[in-house]
């Protein structure tokens, strides 16, 4: 697959992507949609959040900083894009590290979202399973999550993404593997929660979130290549990243994903 | 008028700015106060808002990520810097976008800022005009929302900064346009909101709200312009617009400000 | 002493440090901690803040933009760390500087703190002197706030630093001044309140709370002098010090540091 075609579609609509995220994130998180091309927006409050889930594109969902005020406008806002027909992407930060995480995230998930994305940790407590993670770093590999991200696509009729040194995407019965990526990237706060965005952008505007995740995810990863040739750790490489981000085009992207279609 | 008569007093008195702006917002804000010279403070709660803002030598008011509670404070603090003849700057984030926005922009616009600094779609919703901005980037012109500008400028005794390629700016009677910055500046995120900042850290040393506005615009798109020559993309811009913002001095402000008054 | 023999089992532990703290400083001191080697997460809700203190190596509680609802949860938080013999680290920003702010900031001392580290200005409020602070920004200066430091510490039985051009640290019987540093850090916002985070992850894995803040306010300002080499204003020092804090091993850090102890 070619992941321009998802790119360039992306940046001529230029969507508005609806983030409830976590505080770490929401600057970065803009910053890599307007680099990219999208236009971000944060709007949490009860009040508005489900009325503005039904104007954006996309809405994402990240549970980083959760607290009670801000789950209920999660699950309105979710309920609103599912009933305008947009996708919504739920980022489980940290999902079992607390009982009160672990119900949240459970809440959410009965909302269905088009897409998850998450390390493998947080995937495999999704799925029911027991993960090794304590706090927000990914304790599981990838691989040890394959299975249940396909159980979990399979019983919530979604597309799963784990991402890590290898990312693994499936709709439950598609797979594919990208090797793009850059290991700096964990070393810069909220690139992943910020990935959730850009999964969010691709899929506003592609007819499929399996195949608009593959490419979101092969966009970071090579913007991540690119970034790491000229930094010389986490605070350059952040800024090379959004520079990057703006950067690749179509046919860079084409020539450097590394995308593993099962 | 030489923006420099601004700058440099605005220098020695390093105002204390109390901003209640966005989570987004308010790393960045900080930072781009404190490298014009300027001192950032961040408070919001109920309980010591309207004590801080009789403290601070201004107040900037931002309803980016606005919420109940945050709304009861900035209706207060706005309050207490209106009564300790403080000067506080009103930036009304995608207003237009839902009820709730419309509405408590509304309530905030009553508590009688001393300036607005929104841009063209923000504008025309606050003059009560239908803008066609959906999210938080303009989708109007800045030359579309002139008149909005004087009619709200006029209508609640305040001045009104549009900004967008040429900003503009008005007290009703008095009208100037600053045609400085850079192509960059809205591809990274929260430059608008922390500009408010800046306007008020002049307007806080200034007997003249409309010239402070005019030489806070001039200064920060100078700034925009320096740090365009030395950035690859929206990352490293970021980073140089705040070196540029603490190397620009009064000299090279009067000399690369664009300035149309009329 | 040799700072190099705390920051080594610090990398080599990447303790959770689990950090309650301001809007402005999370993401900062998120990437000054992972910069660093350790692993940062911000939890705060009420439903979880004190569950979480238990899972985690170190807690560190800012009050920089504190309301009601997180007081709640930072006192259950001190209460979890502390019962389960984790140190915590208290960073009491702008503590004089409201009413507010006065009462809770008591309220938290009473936790019994491992560590607190404030400017000068926080630290004579902290123990019952007037200081001259009214915002953020220290207006006395360290050598002013030496006797109320050792007073704190020995009234509470605590850890206290004192952070300026040249930094202060006791324990009530031991003193030692660190001369490291930078003239850009304060240009920097938060840069202090990520130290409070470096603080406890060296803290999470030392015996002596005592030479553990003194190792680590010696690694910060080494990275410091390091990121100032190569910067042009507070833009690029801010990323110049993340890659330093990366950079910064254990030889340099014994070769630059510059303690004091008495």
């Amino acid at each position: 697959m070619q992941p321009s075609l998802f790119l360039t579609p992306m940046r001529q609509a230029a969507p508005l992507v609806h983030n409830i995220t976590n505080y770490v994130a929401m600057n970065v998180m803009a910053n890599v949609l307007l680099a990219a091309g999208a236009s971000p927006a944060m709007v949490h409050a009860r009040e508005e959040a489900s009325e503005f889930a039904g104007i954006a594109s996309a809405l994402t969902i990240n549970i980083g900083t959760l607290s009670p005020e801000w789950v209920t406008a999660m699950l309105q806002a979710a309920d609103a894009a599912r009933g305008a027909g947009k996708p919504w992407v739920f980022d489980p930060v940290a999902a079992g590290a607390t009982a009160y995480r672990r119900k949240e995230s459970q809440l959410l998930l009965e909302k269905r979202p088009a897409i998850i994305r998450g390390n493998a940790s947080e995937i495999l407590v999704l799925a029911g399973e027991a993960g090794a993670g304590k706090g927000v770093d990914a304790a599981d590999s990838v691989a040890a999550a394959q299975d249940a991200a396909q159980a979990l696509a399979q019983s919530h009729g979604c597309v799963v993404i784990a991402t890590g040194q290898i990312d693994f995407v499936t709709d439950g019965a598609r797979t594919a593997a990208v090797r793009n990526g850059h290991e700096m990237m964990p070393r810069v706060t909220a690139l992943g929660c910020a990935l959730t965005g850009i999964v969010g952008a691709f899929a506003a505007v592609a007819k499929d979130p399996f195949e608009a995740s593959v490419a979101a995810l092969a966009y970071y990863g090579v913007a991540g290549e690119l970034a790491g040739r000229s930094s010389r750790g986490p605070g350059s490489f952040a800024v090379a990243f959004l520079d990057a981000l703006m950067a690749v085009d179509g046919a860079t992207l084409d020539a450097n994903a590394k995308i593993d279609l099962r």
